[in-house]
């Protein structure tokens, strides 16, 4: 089943657009985790299984377990959620750009080794860093188009001719680069005048939202700027206010709670 | 010692502005290896023990090694090299792009583990996806600037006011953001035109080239654009032309001589 279709049914049967990022940081874990065996896999295993039901994505940053020497616990980690949680999908979240063969191995890391489902990916090289990606025809491609951070002005928001680089990145995403259905794009939820835009460039795109939370986004204006005539289109991301939200044992049930007030604030607006 | 005076120091010591990229690819291993554990490793050992006296730099492309569960390898590589031939600096090519503790993540993956001296860096995040690798006083940043590729076009030539966006981003990186003299820059050896731009506005900027051999970039121009006053300044990458010279058991012997080769057409024009 394609990305998007799983995307979609997710969307629908679970009533959210809450992707919940998997950003493990040992040294945050609970106590009893701390210096375990496979503690990066189980502290995320815990996140995934408190909260599978009130998401419409997974999407695990594969900087953590690379910093860890942890590949093999990622892949632990996704092929738990494929077993046990079918149905949701995962992004793969390495915002990798390269081109042709180099291109083509990423692509091997991340969709036959990890086995994630879409992935995210950085437009700078243009559209030969896109396509060869677009081989695997079940797979999705969210690339990098007006990031949350401040930094993300610096060349994003440079006038290209009548409109902002992200535009255009949105524009060649939508209408260019999109010729199969399986393209994305990552949309920051501290900028929501720009997620609208993005929205009116690319009709039903599937936008995954960062930058709720910790870095200051609204809910409200992102839902209402970002939202499709279905009332979907979001991946609305949390990481740490979830995976952080409690510090003892019961860390995954205080997540729970977390990723639930989130959810419904967000279908509040829907 | 610091990736800026390891690499001046291998310019002038080995004559030579040659960086070898290794992109291993085992379906194009000679029939030895073919199979063989740890032959990803081993085939770049060949080619590392037969050049490292003809090159400034080796620039192992990590997608290679993700693809196939080998980052062990990786780690087994960079320390060869680091062992046997103190001197050479190591750029890894991973073309990371992200922010804060996402990006300190990818530092400690790339410097801590790796042990490489030099990462290649997308900077389409701006400014906080570049600074956090700087916190790694010793070591380089090479960002990408103008790519050898032909959709590198599609966003690095847009006009952003009076310059291209690939100029923006070698005055940014020049002159904003080079505070420490850990920056370099990826600017392709197809278009020595922008060589020679890049080189006037970052004055003694070290330039990572691809794009010679295999994409069709022409020496004498891509030096004679690039050069600083002092006859260095370029890392100028050939991969597959120099691996893939030789098919059989001497496969090391004849990558030799093409680096020879290479080594000496640039020298030509120093």
């Amino acid at each position: 089943m394609s990305f998007i279709t799983t995307l979609s049914a997710a969307w629908r049967q679970r009533n959210s657009l809450l992707c919940v990022g998997l950003d493990p940081d040992p040294a945050k874990f609970p106590a009893h985790l701390q210096g375990q065996p496979g503690a990066i896999s189980e502290f995320c295993k815990g996140i995934v299984d408190a909260t599978a039901d009130l998401v419409c994505a997974f999407k695990p940053q594969i900087a953590y377990f690379a910093a860890h020497r942890a590949e093999d616990q990622l892949e632990d980690l996704i092929g738990h959620i494929h077993a046990v949680h079918p149905g949701v999908p995962v992004i793969l979240d390495a915002k990798r750009g390269d081109i042709g063969s180099t291109a083509e191995q990423y692509a091997i890391e991340a969709f036959e080794r990890f086995k994630a489902d879409a992935v995210t990916v950085n437009p700078y090289m243009g559209r030969d860093s896109v396509e060869p990606w677009l081989a695997w025809k079940d797979k999705g491609v969210i690339l990098l188009c007006r990031t949350s951070n401040p930094g993300g002005s610096d060349l994003q928001f440079l006038d290209v001719g009548g409109e902002k680089l992200f535009e255009r990145v949105a524009r060649l995403a939508g209408k260019d680069w999109n010729t199969t259905g399986q393209i994305g794009l990552v949309v920051g939820a501290t900028f929501p005048a720009e997620i609208a835009r993005v929205r009116e460039l690319t009709g039903d795109m599937p936008l995954l939202v960062p930058g709720i939370g910790a870095q200051g986004g609204d809910i409200e204006a992102t839902v209402k700027a970002g939202r499709t005539a279905a009332g979907t289109g979001l991946m609305i991301n949390s990481s740490r206010a979830i995976l952080y939200a409690g510090k003892g044992e019961d860390y995954a049930a205080v997540a729970r709670q977390a990723a639930q007030d989130t959810r419904d604030a967000i279908n509040r607006y829907r």
